[in-house]
């Protein structure tokens, strides 16, 4: 039964747990900061996951699995690797009823494992490129979680990939940016900005990440995935080299790429309202419900009426529930259906019925029609591809409406001022603005506002001249900034 | 580079170690008894854990995902589980720079963080049967580890199910076993003997284990698959309950069921040969492999046609590799693909071209056979058939072969006092005999042979008559007694 949902003008973090819990997509667990992913959340993951992996696959990736323990001195191998990561790890000190000779720590991210693996693996460029991705469960331990956007072990993919040379592994770098802003766009509807970060919010170990960052509904920014240009920073940790085609011993070009089960939370915060989960129909677990309405006599009929329509909806391939359950009012199924997102409902009762007709309802507009029922299932799918466009451009719109050009520091604070306190009815959003590049601006911002550079836009950084909003001293670039999750 | 494979009548354990590095499918981590598993090893996996999660969908299972770290107090809630588990687990007392409140253990086995929750999702009958599987990585403290066979991290699947009655409980358990066993034989092409586990050797927490048994090709058994009822044991020790149609409240009945990346070695030890992996076609990552053979004029239309050929294979929807490579010999491919397993190579030269013929080379039979290209795709497919029928017949049949009806303790003792140093010559295999039901001969017999029971076959417990055949006391079941990887 679906329980109150805290309306997001009132509190849009509450709205955001209170979705996640009535929806059945996760649930705390006894040890804190870790989630149980539940099986209609888990059923969202496996259907990114699924089409994340094929998408891979089609740009020449294979899967391994590699060790979740690591020896705490990989770690230390990489200096800035460590030092980006020694907060965060949780730490394995016995096995097997003994201590341990060296403590291991659980995978924060699987790039020391890997190389050191990788060592033995590469002797001569034709064993390159190497592309490998694992999909796997990675630990870090935050003081503040939240269920999805930041827990302690969550689930991932990521891959990493090695090269002949510093262009091939930035190529191969922003391939895989490019396969995140599509699919992100294309499956998730879920609009991004593709972007370069600055070298405070790099990965560390990395010369370069870049980013998608999404808007979400409360104008705060989420990174969504990541892909990093780790030039051969650990093939020298890890003593990694071939034979290149001249003969010469070099050593190898990197990249690491991933996502986690943050985007199911950025799912939530892009689309979903105050009924409810709204899901894009690519990744509903339903893509429609069917609600049969009847008292007494006409039960039988308005029964066999529903699942004939469920029957020429499922033969178009449709993913369909008929939910004939009798201990549930119509209106109750209604509200629990838009709570758990199911992008179409139809509606069908005995006056339909006679009339050879059908209700059909969008959850993402709430929009009504009335259909004859043999033309319901191509309907159907139209509305489904209507939806999933609609979504992603009501996401996008909603973003450029709060993208605004920022010229000056005073600009600036007032942008980020005005902000309310985490309802989805705030302002703020993305500051478009000119950077000098220093790290001081950066951090003067995040001081005052804690609005922090979220990337550089990869195609708004042509012909830049001008002066810094944040310092007046020449710009380099230009910039977004945020708050963020 | 293929390197030697020692012979398996030299040494059984080389022989598999040989397989497993050399076909490429896992390797060592520098955490001991840890494995990586590399991309040719984890496309098994992933073709096996997709059909076989297939199969889970298909009987009303869904997934679900629950956290990794359990608290140490969990575990000794049920007390024969926690005696189990005890010796084997790995342990958290670091996170985030601190000692931990409370150290957490990586799970061995999730029924403790699952029956927690599910204290707060079961209520009502209404709530049952709740049908959850997870796919996961587990930690078990071994001290001795083999590649695939025992690691101390392992990858596998574990259903955790809550039913209304015990009936329906150990239905699901025995449904879940019969899952097993046809994905076995249907998909690995690995025939079982399905059967109960003794007391001694049950899941630590279980009223009653049921197991799918395999003999490998040295004629010891290997554990392929468990399925345990739990009865009330876990809803007691966690408090879950629910209110019954009748209005009481009662506790859950459960069963859990799992298997795991061990399968992999038990393929290899079923299936394979001295020259490499033998795979059933269902898993094979490629089913055929097209090895053209040319010398200086002839190459351009050699591989025309074989590209023809290859085509026409994938029309058909079969997996192909057309190896092209010209960095190696024809000689050398075809040791290669042997070794990696491929069921069908196909080899086609100028003369071949010029005639319309191709050779066709089965890999479990290394038998040939020239047909016309047209006839080769159709020809293929029906290859691929008898391959995976031949694969299983064949195990079967070894398993029959070894199988043998023992009377006395003296005939027990020489049947196992035969058995030769780990090679594939050796005598030994099932001992199928009638057994009292005490713990005492089964140890008795452990300590002299090494031999454990396996299973008490579920088929072969009618009309049991007669006396034990470890000391003589009148007979309670016909068991098989093997050693065990």
């Amino acid at each position: 039964m679906a329980e109150k949902i805290t309306s997001r003008s009132v509190d849009y973090s509450q709205w955001y747990l209170d979705i996640v819990l009535n929806a059945k997509l996760a649930d705390y667990s006894p040890v804190k900061g870790c989630m149980v992913i539940r099986p209609r959340g888990y059923a969202i993951w496996e259907r990114l996951r699924d089409e994340l992996d094929r998408r891979f696959k089609a740009t020449g990736h294979v899967n391994a699995y590699f060790p979740m323990l690591i020896p705490m001195s990989f770690l230390k191998k990489e200096a800035e690797h460590v030092e980006g990561f020694a907060p965060e790890l949780a730490v394995v000190t016995h096995g097997g009823g003994e201590e341990l000779d060296e403590p291991l720590v659980l995978r924060p991210t699987s790039e020391t494992i890997i190389w050191d693996k990788y060592r033995d693996w590469i002797q001569s460029w034709r064993d390159l490129p190497l592309l490998i991705n694992q999909w796997a469960n990675v630990v870090r331990w935050e003081k503040r979680t939240r269920l999805f956007l930041r827990t302690a072990e969550f689930l991932w993919q990521e891959g990493h990939t090695a090269h002949e040379t510093s262009k091939e592994a930035e190529e191969e770098t922003l391939r895989m940016l490019e396969v995140y802003r599509s699919f992100a766009e294309e499956f998730l509807a879920l609009p991004v900005v593709a972007g370069v970060k600055s070298d405070s919010e790099k990965f560390a170990g990395a010369v370069r990440t870049y980013t998608i960052e999404a808007m979400m509904q409360d104008r705060k920014a989420l990174q969504a995935g990541t892909s990093h240009f780790l030039g051969q920073n650990f093939a020298k940790a890890f003593d990694v080299k071939f034979q290149s085609r001249e003969g010469k011993l070099e050593h190898v070009w990197a990249s690491s790429w991933g996502v986690s089960t943050r985007l199911v939370g950025a799912l939530i915060m892009t689309h979903s309202d105050d009924k409810g989960l709204v899901l894009p129909p690519t990744l509903a677990p339903e893509e429609v419900v069917i609600v049969p309405i009847f008292k007494g006599d006409s039960k039988p009929a308005v029964l066999a009426y529903g699942e004939r329509l469920a029957t020429a909806l499922k033969s178009l391939g449709l993913r369909v529930v008929f939910d004939s359950d009798e201990s549930n009012s119509p209106g109750w199924k209604f509200a629990e259906w838009e709570m758990r997102g199911t992008p179409v409902r139809i509606e069908l009762g005995p006056r339909d019925m006679e009339a050879g007709k059908v209700v059909l309802v969008r959850r993402d507009t709430g929009e009504k029609e009335i259909v004859a029922v043999e033309a319901a299932p191509a309907r159907v799918r139209e509305l489904l591809g209507l939806i999933q466009a609609n979504l992603l451009e009501r996401a996008r719109a909603f973003r450029v409406e709060n993208t605004k050009s920022i010229g000056t520091r005073d600009e600036m604070l007032a942008f980020f001022s005005k902000e309310g306190a985490g309802t989805a009815d705030a302002t703020g959003g993305f500051a478009e603005a000119l950077w000098c590049g220093s790290a001081e601006c950066e951090a003067g911002l995040k001081a005052e506002t804690k609005a922090t550079l979220r990337c550089m836009p990869m195609d708004r950084q042509e012909g830049i001249s001008g002066t810094c909003a944040l310092c007046g001293a020449p710009a380099k670039h230009r910039a977004i900034f945020s708050r963020s999750y």
